[in-house]
């Protein structure tokens, strides 16, 4: 498809109102990904959430800056305002102000929802799943942030996605930088908007974009390109802990001396070989007041895959500890520091992978095809289907009154359907069941009495 | 709560807006119910699709007869008009004719919108979870009607929530008890919705509304009255296959050979002791176009529960042949029939029970906390834990760097974590780490090496 990134047969599912439906198929992948996902998180002990796909329009007003244009709102039908959910941080906060919940970890997968112009962005779809882990809580510092981080590292290694990185600065670090550099306080976040395309295009367009659109002096600007090129590890932390400008700036000095403490975490996690603390990145949401980061996969190494694409960013968070404080009366503060999945990238990947393998892939965990060898014997599948039924055994049957022992076998194959028990009137005399290996095509007669153990045994193999 | 039947702290967590965020207890509730329901969809074979939670505001007109004022839309912002889903029905539907497909069984687990009035509206809200299995395709008469039954069945007993009772009926019984009582065709629909409120007001008010408000004669309105009463078993479909005025209309004996085979297939299932043949059925909705069904609790046995309600239905579904062929160019037909599990009842009992029954919920499912008895051990905490994630158990830490003994055991009888993995000087030392049993308090010390191993074996067992 010339219009996104996924292949012609997915991108027939895309409707012109820029969402789309998954088929079975895809929702198996999708499930692999998903399950992959939460079982890290609940490694690591969240508890899980859900909160209501719309909120109140103004619960989302003044949270993302020059984004809120792509807000999805619904009619007014009489009643509140409302608007379909962006991401899925400010209606945690929104939670956990409105309960008073000063204390959770808990992750949450739910669809958000943006205004997008999905041809015109390149796998990217109105409505899409967020995976969401987030830590709140007054705690030791770098403690919940590195646990993050860690995350990040076991979920893109456990999906095998290839080379990733996971870049990392703080707010208070770009802040500072900015502040030495010449730049107004006024002009950090517009500034800062600046820096976060430096991922996109070169150093040059986002320098003319400073001083031309935004009107920073060039030497602020130059002063700026200096530092946003600097990336690496503990060294470069100490070097920038020994920088005359930086030094002497408080909010800096206090983000290096915990980017500092983070690295020493991550070192005892024996993850830094995948962390880059690296100046450029900046984030465009308004709301993050610490560390932030976003990982990125480097290269797809995958030889089976058709046309290999550079998908960017797969994972990003950071710390907001003024959030949750905007939804409470009092202005109370909790903070929070949280992790977002892309997996609607990763799941692209991943589908790709599968459709350039020829993997087949089972829609369905169907054990045994009941199946009858002769006519009329519809009540005597219905029996024994019901009686697979009872005991768990996963099972299905074709919906005709006489099918062909053909077409039930070859259902089979169709739909990976490992075993087929066979009725037939010799067998119905003699008290057993003729129980077929679809793989193998052999066949063994079994008694009725122990069918069922039979097919769990054999299918507890696969 | 006054005005809906949850317990007056989960009424705390429903908004202004008629929706309600889940709580990691209620969390943990709902997916307990999912999981029953889901191993059910999948013993049957099903598949599970997605289809986006917005559909062309098209699409879903003139499908839902007058609940279609229920329907939320979005502003029109630019592009289509657009609607959140009703139910997951017509988006199955819109799904198989976009996509030409003519055959499939599939699960759909997702959030339907309905503008009803929460406050007035018993435990009802504006988003609730619909839990939908269909049968699509052009199959013998009654098996796959058959299967939606006896799933209808094995959730509901699975999830034990007391007695039931599934009530069968036939829309082309309805149209022919309907014809042979003198009702005018063009008064079928209206007539139809009247007797569907049979289940909550008394027939003479349901009498009245024929007569008085529809205009229908007095003399069909006792016609249909005498029908209505009457409900039993395969007697009563023999009898009615007598009945000297149905057994005229071609309708209604198309409809009577259909249930009697039904009957025939459920005897097989064995499961015919809860079902009943009630003429009084109708289902609200238009697309019905053969058999109706739907479940209803007979009762709260549990002598646990502090308020037992009459929570009534709690699934419901029926054969829709014609709605698909709505979404095709062409009119291409393909014969539907499928049942949706009203989850959200179903979570209102088992949530009550839970409260009442003083039953301790596990939100989270770590196994052990890694905890050390002195200060200064954080590094040491670090580093046990990354090995514990990178081997996959589950476990989490204070994040605190000195956090006390006795309150890394507190947090452990709080959320329910069996294992506590404490490092001390003397145990590092040793190369060892003292596993505690959280509940009986049994302290021993195990080799690092065997760690993970003992660990795993021992909540293996829980």
């Amino acid at each position: 498809c010339a219009d996104c990134s996924r292949s012609r047969l997915s991108c027939v599912l895309m409707f012109s109102n820029g969402t789309r439906d998954y088929s079975p198929k895809q929702m198996a992948i999708r499930e692999r990904v998903f399950t992959a996902i939460i079982n890290c998180f609940k490694r690591h002990g969240a508890e899980v959430i859900d909160t209501p796909v719309f909120e109140l329009k103004e619960t989302l007003t003044g949270k993302y800056g020059e984004d809120s244009k792509l807000i999805y709102d619904l009619k007014d039908q009489g009643g509140e305002l409302l608007s379909l959910r962006y991401d899925l941080t400010v209606p945690f906060a929104r939670y956990l102000a409105m309960n008073k919940i000063t204390n959770i970890k808990r992750y949450h997968i739910a669809k958000v929802y943006r205004r997008d112009n999905p041809a015109m962005t390149r796998g990217r779809y109105r409505e899409f799943y967020q995976c969401d882990f987030d830590i709140a809580g007054q705690f030791d510092p770098m403690i919940p942030d590195a646990e993050c981080l860690k995350i990040v590292h076991e979920i893109l290694s456990d999906l095998q996605l290839g080379d990733f990185l996971i870049k990392v600065n703080d707010r208070r670090i770009l802040d500072g930088m900015f502040a030495v550099c010449g730049v107004p306080d006024s002009k950090f976040r517009t500034i800062c908007s600046s820096v976060d395309k430096l991922d996109k295009v070169p150093w040059e367009e986002v320098k003319n974009e400073m001083v031309g659109e935004k009107g920073l002096s060039p030497e602020a600007a130059d002063r700026i390109g200096e530092y946003v090129q600097l990336h690496g590890g503990l060294d470069l932390i100490e070097q920038l802990l020994q920088d005359p400008k930086l030094s002497q700036n408080k909010l800096a000095k206090e983000g290096l001396g915990d980017m500092k403490l983070l690295f020493e975490y991550l070192t005892l996690f024996g993850i830094t070989g995948k962390i880059s603390f690296d100046l450029s990145l900046a984030r465009g949401l308004d709301y993050y007041t610490g560390v932030i980061y976003e990982a990125v996969l480097l290269q797809q190494q995958n030889d089976h895959v058709e046309d290999p694409v550079s998908v960017g960013s797969v994972a990003g968070g950071g710390r907001y500890d003024g959030l949750v404080g905007m939804f409470d009366p009092k202005g109370r503060k909790v903070p929070c520091v949280g992790v977002s999945i892309g997996i609607e990238r990763i799941f692209s990947i991943l589908e790709q992978r599968v459709e350039a393998s020829e993997e087949k892939i089972r829609t369905t965990e169907t054990q045994v095809l009941v199946a009858s060898a002769q006519k009329k014997l519809l009540e005597e599948r219905l029996k024994l289907i019901s009686e697979l039924w009872d005991a768990g055994i996963k099972a299905e049957i074709l919906y005709k009154k006489n099918p062909k022992l053909l077409n039930q076998l070859q259902y089979c194959e169709e739909t990976g359907i490992p075993l087929v028990a066979i009725v037939g009137e010799q067998e119905l005399k003699d008290g057993v069941v003729k129980l077929r290996d679809v793989a193998t095509r052999e066949e063994v007669n079994i008694r009725r009495e122990n069918l069922i153990e039979e097919i769990r045994m054999r299918t507890s193999q696969l």
